[in-house]
């Protein structure tokens, strides 16, 4: 049996008394003057992270469980230089299996398997037989399809729910069919090849059993990268993939973000790259206007000031807007 | 009887004689250090513009033709600085309808009155009455829509050729429309006022009666100041626009840049804006590469560097590709 | 009988028990996860805003006042994520009639009819007719006339008080005649009625009633296209306007922040309009300035940092300073 | 008697021959393939530069005539690369009392004693005893006030003809004065001094005896630092002058480019420094503008493309204009 | 005897009760409402600074001590506005020989006279008389020399702390001996030269005597125009130097921060120059991360985000990394 | 017996009469309006590229080369908007063997082999079995050894010659191991690595047969991409590579232009990266200046506007400094 949570780290207002279950995103052993230890914590769940701070029985707190594991907290909540902070009484472990993991992580509200069948199909339809080749070898590679279900799109921003990079790539598929269509003289297969596999390197860009944050070889290397190396990993176990096709494909890759500032080592040089690009900002941009309006409170008609697209957004009448998109992004009726 | 043009100035070579037609884009009177006038000119023509010197007979021929004017000239090609100069015998003025204006501004591909059948057609389908009659009060604006046909996009970079704006609004629209369906929650309505009247300042901001370039009132304003203006203008006319969609509307126009630093006063806050500059971003983008690709020499894999892109663009089967996509922006099959 | 405040918002500290009048600036109903209502506020004085919650008798209260109106508040203050958060016990409609304006906005610390006598005064000096009757039609209208007296020059930064736009109008066109004479060949008449109008816009950019806020329209559209609408209504109105004088007037109004970086969608273009920007920059920067140094304590000689210059001002002997100048900006003897 | 010119580089067109007077700006020996020696020139005069070659006869040429002298050059004009070059086939001395300096170098149409007498009328009235006795200081050297007289502002953009230092220095002094008066709590004997001193560094930074260029010392160091030790050296000699306004004084150097990025290694951080910026920004950018316009040709409504500036200025009414400022900058019918 | 602190500024939370010394950073008397004066200060520790109020016998108290000196403060610590306030009970001036100040201001960890003799030794064997005979002006200044060896590199970011100066310049002097011995064709004497008067101002820009802060010539001059006039002042002293080497020596101080934008004047225009620029990039930086990485939780993979330079550290190994570096910057087995 | 060049493409002027052997870097075959066909060609040789035009006798012409080799021309110097432009009579191929290459591609003057040698030589001093079996996986590879000792470094700007590349990665390597035993703390291993496979993606990114371009793969993925997945397939054929450590090596790669801006995905975030990008910054620079100031004339003082850069260089004693760096970069004695 799964244990709810109670109350969420959002929600903890200075003084409270807190028993709940969290999971330990960090744990620190330090030093007092006087010698003695101290563990500072930080804990998470799907609303926030908080820090922590235990004084007592911590060798024994700090042997039950490590970082990652969810752990039952009993603390009160303070304030430390302006955020809050639990002082912990006591700490335990609790197994993965008797938490609700949509409690730890926000996740999809759209169904994973149906996206990515969906999403399969549209590559069915690819007529170029080295593309239709190099996106079977992803879709027959079991872990990674696990993991392309799971991970999320980003840490923050936009799709940054498990399931949404799976939900962010179907989107961009299916619209960059639409925009194939609509100019002449696109290459459909190669556009809509880069459309799946512009962002595969997330799947280890990202960390998301518990909580979602950068891996080391994410901070190090980037997404793009990473994924260009899947790529070039997987093209290698297909016979005759020619170089110039594999290059082009890498090139989707390489220039996704558009300009040098943002990560794109390259900027793009094809027709197909540079919708691409545009594709991605679209749904990004999207997904995360409609993601910052929806923590607004009900009835404003403008959001609070969005700091790195720096605006206030208007919403003329966000109930009626709600009721007239039930099915989310790319829910054009299928 | 109209008269061909033989040669045209992107072809003229120092040390060629030449007798042809050019449009007599500016006119300016000087005086030699021993007082004796002379003339500076510029003449264009559909492929540039070239400077001009007239030294004998210059009163005469000062007179003949003021700026704007089409004139037959006879006269020699030097260079003076690097450019390519005429030394001009003799100017004449020749009557607008003796020529072929196509001779003096390219034009679009493809027939205006269908494309304005289709996007009437495309604002027929909307249902808020309020955006319906402004749109119905700009067609039934005589002037406005032959300006409107008329009109180029640019002065370079897109659709900078008669036809462009109409061109250019058409596509932005079917492909504002294909969004909009994409992305439950979105106003069509109002996104696809926006696309049609977002640009249409430019009919005031660009003149081209015979070469395209600002007006003084462009060049003072912008399309984006002039365009609402107009739309203030039309709503003007209209029994009870409500003020709040009126300022939605210019919002669209306004916004239409995406960031200050392009020309908008304020940057898209509602979805319906920030999917009109993304549209409008991508059909200009679209249109200004495959321009650019077409001015290459016939089988290069790389175009001459883009100095507003900042790149070059990589042309995989450039005679595969042009037959490839025989309709052009916004032929999608109808 | 008007009552006083007792508290000011800045000055209120955690643990306090308040008992005073503020402004409803936002009043937002939300729900517990029992089920229960609260309510959730934003009260205002001209010392700053604060949030407050209030958890009981929720519904007589949300039903009490509405947002901008004055209330009479009961509660405890406490702090919430480094903020001062009050929890209201209760809270009750105040005539407007009975609070001291001056508690609730900041005001000019001169007169609004001197000032705008002196500035009318000033453009009696014009000669150009067309001019002249710009201005007179809006002098002539005693809706805008009544606005032009009461609005700020901004929400905050500089002249962010009541009569604040006045104040700054009559300060620039002062300024700009002195630089008028000085330079030969400035078109005094266009740069002083560009100097008038330039920021009429925010009179309906910003809301000044109880609160110094944007206003739907100004987020939108901005005070620059606003102005221009403005100027475009009177100029309909008179008869025989030169179109090309009212594209230079229009032009002073889209081009006085200098660069499209600061909301300009065209740089200034003729020397009246550099000047005009000129001038602007220096009022608004010099008021910026003093309002900033006279919120340090007194005694210091080094200010805190300006975030948005970017630097820390020197005043090297404020005492005396400010005893030699009484008059305020543009108080030069007259 | 001296020569007069009869042909300015700017009007030399290619196969031109050419006997006149030019300063020899620069001269360098260089070797053919087959061993030979062969000189490189540039040639300059009031209207621009010009590179020149010289085949035959290079030793003799070479030793009668060195970088910075007057020589009279016998040649023909070609093209090399895009720009006129000469083909020298002589080139001989001329003594320097032999030319007429305007043609060589573009002078203020200005009285520079009058300018010179004005301006010191004006430090005259200071009050501050310091601030008088270092302004006496320059005034009284002799070598100083001679170069102050001569020097030009710049080497191109503003003020780029001799005499353009002083001009641009009253220009500035006598509005700063004006607007010290504007606003009250300015220290005006500071302002006036910081105004009059801002740019000496430039009768070092520039070299002007034949040519406008930058000194080794003025690339290396600037005018801001150059100025910096002209204004300490001038201190060290007068007694009991107080360190803190000493450093208030080369504060006003330091900082009258207004940002690091234009050379000021600190930023305006006292009202009377922000103000000096301003002040130099106007009277910079006015005379830039004119100057610029000034090259236009007559009747244009238009200017060419101002690079720096990037944006073409409107002339409304060139000739009108022109009358109407008769006194150039700072005439302000004194 | 000195007294030791028992508890620093950075460990102190709210609620505690402080019975402790610290500098009195600053110290305003204000006036309450009821017109009672009261004290708000702010006292700092080498651990960093912290608000406080003073409510009762202010009088006396804020006769006790000035800015700049050792206080003996009771008080508790509350919360204001998200940061640790200290309200205080009682303040009482404490002789500077009766504290510790490494309690007050963090000092270089290595000997400053080692340090000093080891730079003075690599001057030694400069062969340019000229420049030897600057350096030795300046060791032979002995009230510079005692700055020198006391002065920080700057407030914060790298090297801020006392003998942080002399530590950074040593460190770049060892460097730049490599780099010149690398590239043929580098004048050492110059390089060196610049490397150990490079940051010479900041023994004036800096106050260092109980915290480190900027002086007001600091913030008013730069230490890079402080730093010119101090070896303009030395230069003066020495018979015969040229005034090439002069301006070349003085270039480096003036162009070591490499762009204008970081406050150089000029960029390096000299290969010694551009080589001196690199140095201080790579020894403030390195020392910088360094610093920060010190900060940091043991154990930790990654640091915190560096808001200056924009990215998270990785330590890879950090407790096997200390013992790798024994010896800090420049330690290579001398 | 190869044939030597008589002409260098810097040194035509229009007019003159060619007859000499040039790679032939384009050739287009395009249209007269007649319907005939023409030649436009790019002619190349290690001075640069010069346009050619060939009227007559095309189709033979053209079959008798392709891009790439090298032909014996025959034609008439002429110019074409301002550059000069070749019309060829006659044009053959000539085979590679019988031309000297060093005529078509600049060269380094150092010994390659060499170099290589005494890079393994420090290449065999690291001690990390992982790291060494890397750099032997790539000693090993004698076709990438072979590209190794023949790439250079760049395009332009920086060792832009045959051999450019090894001069570079060495100078690098020694300068990298000076600075490691500066710093404690730092990975030797590490830094060295990363030096010497930081730019290995160049023997890919660039073309280098007969001129200097970039590759198709090149402009796609940038040398940086191509670069890590050169060293992730030299990885693959290692036994136990630790996973983290490939991370590392990558990132060094990643991260070595030190910001997004200049290409890298990720800045460089452990202190081996970032010492890395320093070395490469300073390697490149004074190989650039170098490179710049060797282009100049003998005897001038300051170099030409370094349009990169920005800034024109001084050079103090150019003769004197030549002698003084008689080994080149990175020749220390050894």
């Amino acid at each position: 049996m799964t244990q709810g949570k109670k109350r969420f780290i959002a929600d903890i207002a200075a003084n409270e008394t807190v028993a709940d279950i969290f999971v330990l995103a960090e744990k620190n052993m330090a030093r007092k003057r006087d010698g003695n230890p101290f563990l500072t914590l930080v804990l998470g769940d799907k609303s926030g992270r908080m820090r922590a701070v235990m004084w007592d029985d911590v060798q024994r707190a700090a042997a039950a469980a490590g970082e990652g594991d969810f752990v039952q907290v009993q603390g009160t909540a303070g304030e430390y230089r302006g955020s809050v902070q639990l002082v912990v009484q006591s700490l335990a472990a609790v197994p993965a299996d008797a938490v609700n993991p949509a409690d730890f992580l926000p996740t999809t509200r759209r169904d994973a398997d149906q996206m990515l069948a969906r999403l399969q199909a549209v590559t069915e339809t690819l007529h170029n037989p080295h593309l239709k080749a190099l996106l079977a070898a992803f879709w027959s590679d079991d872990t990674f399809v696990a993991q392309f279900k799971k991970a999320p799109a980003a840490k923050q921003m936009h799709h940054a729910y498990l399931g949404g990079l799976l939900e962010h790539t179907l989107s961009m598929v299916l619209l960059a069919d639409k925009i194939a269509a609509h100019y002449g003289g696109v290459d459909r297969d190669l556009l809509l090849t880069g459309a799946v596999l512009h962002d595969v390197g997330k799947v280890r860009e990202l960390a998301y059993a518990h909580f979602i944050d950068y891996t080391d070889e994410g901070r190090l290397l980037s997404h793009i990268v990473i994924g260009v190396q899947m790529v070039a990993d997987k093209i290698r176990t297909i016979a005759d993939f020619p170089d110039s096709l594999a290059a082009m494909v890498k090139h989707l890759i390489v220039s996704h973000h558009g300009v040098r500032d943002f990560g794109s080592p390259e900027p793009p040089k094809t027709i197909e790259a540079v919708l691409l690009h545009q594709v991605d900002e679209i749904d990004a941009r999207i997904n995360a206007i409609r993601e910052f309006v929806a923590t607004e409170t009900a009835g404003a008609t403008w959001t609070g000031y969005h700091r790195l697209m720096e605006r206030h957004f208007y919403i003329p009448d966000a109930a009626g807007r709600e009721t007239a998109a039930p099915e989310g992004d790319g829910g054009d009726g299928e």
